[in-house]
């Protein structure tokens, strides 16, 4: 049914939903828009899109679905815009991180029966760097797809069927739907991404301080520190919107992780080490 | 030049050591000894060893290199035992994550030319779970093996001999040799070994309370989230010696992560996080 796709930002995920969804055997239109010409011309180049949309605005009422790939505060800019030239033939779907802001602007602006549907999405998957030219088909095989949708919504019979059926391209791209409260989502992923974000952001900061002047002894750390600090190169552009839009749920991660982090510094010679491992063990066991 | 080697613990790295040697080319003898015997039989089976001693002090006197592939504690213990037994014709090295206490006791134990050299060195390799079943010939190929070796030691020329044999092994096992003085080993490893591991364990604990209950939901974090808590696998029987070694260090290193998570938590949405950002950024690039 979905025959018209636009893609507006054709970053990472832009260009791989691009990738994936031909890999998957989408045979309709993708036409791609980024603000900076260069990435939507990658993207063209890679085979992500079948054309580049001079005027975003226009691309948009001309496709069903439009995919928003873009950061959370452009995400927000860009549901005010679409939400006046869009109706109940269309439906918007999104990429950001962060779902309570975004879900509340989707209640606001879209989701009656004369308006677009907006389906809040989030595809846990990604690099550690963006930017079209790492654009992979293969990016959403195995990853899980997270969706804030609101069952209340009274969505036109067209645009509902739009949503129905781009649930099943994210299916065909290889990810698993996962459906849950916008609230929930965001207090989730403070713990299982942005903790672990920002904890290796922190901790290679950290390392660049203590023994950046010696590189060749990062070799000492192996794997081990590769793996903890790897996330230590994603760029701030790509984390400013999360840390602003979720910000009490990281600032409740952070601190109880330097709670426990205390916690064991002062039992290093206790039997309460001991506990810390056999739960941490645990949690890798599940 | 060696020909007979006695390995006194045939665990993950005692194990891994014994087919590395073989896969060097290595065709003299490798006796092993453990304390559990299963674990020395599955070394055998596994083409590590040539035999099973049973008496480990008779195998060492019997070799010319003795391996200690034990914990720091178990190690001391062994230098304390084998000191007295051996002669300058022999060598005897080690596997110990932190170097001051056992460079101390090589000092007053062995490294006179009528006593066994004494060579301190820490292979930079590992896996999060232990045992001989995951022995790997590859285990040290790209690693860094360090040494605490002291200049002003005075040895035997036959000893002097057996450890720049030894250290021609463990390159031809795949290893790099780097030397440094034990008190900065054990600095350095404080930050790039011991911090990323009990990280790891706090993150791994702490998650297991947040998020343990719903384990469909840890998929949700995907490659970033694995990562950053595979250590949390690792056993507390690995990490309790080291922790008890290089208490001081560690907590250093604890305090100063505590400190820059809480100077991230309370600068999410302010310029500083940027630099931090870029910090982070700048590790990674080098």
């Amino acid at each position: 049914m979905i025959e018209r796709i636009s893609i507006l930002g054709t970053g990472l995920l832009g260009t791989s939903v691009g990738l994936a969804l031909r890999a998957a055997g989408f045979h309709g239109t993708v036409t791609g828009w980024n603000r900076s010409p260069e990435n939507a011309q990658t993207a063209l180049s890679m085979g992500a899109l079948n054309s580049i949309a001079a005027d975003p605005l226009q691309a948009a009422r001309e496709s069903q679905v439009v995919l928003l790939a873009v950061p959370i505060y452009a995400t927000l800019d860009w549901m005010e815009k679409l939400s006046g030239v869009l109706g109940s033939d269309h439906m918007v779907t999104d990429v950001g991180s962060t779902k309570a802001q975004i879900t509340a602007a989707a209640d606001r602006l879209f989701n009656t029966p004369e308006r677009a549907a907006f389906l809040p999405g989030h595809p846990m998957a990604g690099k550690e760097r963006g930017g079209a030219v790492l654009g992979d088909a293969t990016l959403f095989r195995g990853a899980v797809w997270l969706f804030t949708d609101d069952p209340t919504w009274q969505r036109s019979p067209h645009s509902a069927e739009l949503v129905k059926d781009w649930r099943g391209w994210v299916i065909a791209m290889g990810s698993k739907c996962i459906d849950l409260e916008a609230a929930r989502h965001d207090e989730l992923v403070a713990w299982v991404s942005h903790l672990p974000q920002f904890t290796a952001t922190a901790m290679s900061a950290l390392l660049e301080e203590e023994v950046g002047d010696a590189p060749e002894l990062k070799d000492v750390g192996g794997r081990a520190l590769s793996e903890m600090t790897r996330l230590g190169a994603s760029p701030y552009s790509m984390w400013r919107d999360i840390a602003y839009t979720n910000t009490e749920a990281v600032q409740a991660a952070l601190l109880a992780l330097e709670q426990r982090l205390a916690h064991l510094r002062e039992n290093l010679r206790t039997p309460e080490l001991r506990d810390e491992f056999e739960k941490a063990n645990q949690f890798r066991r599940n």
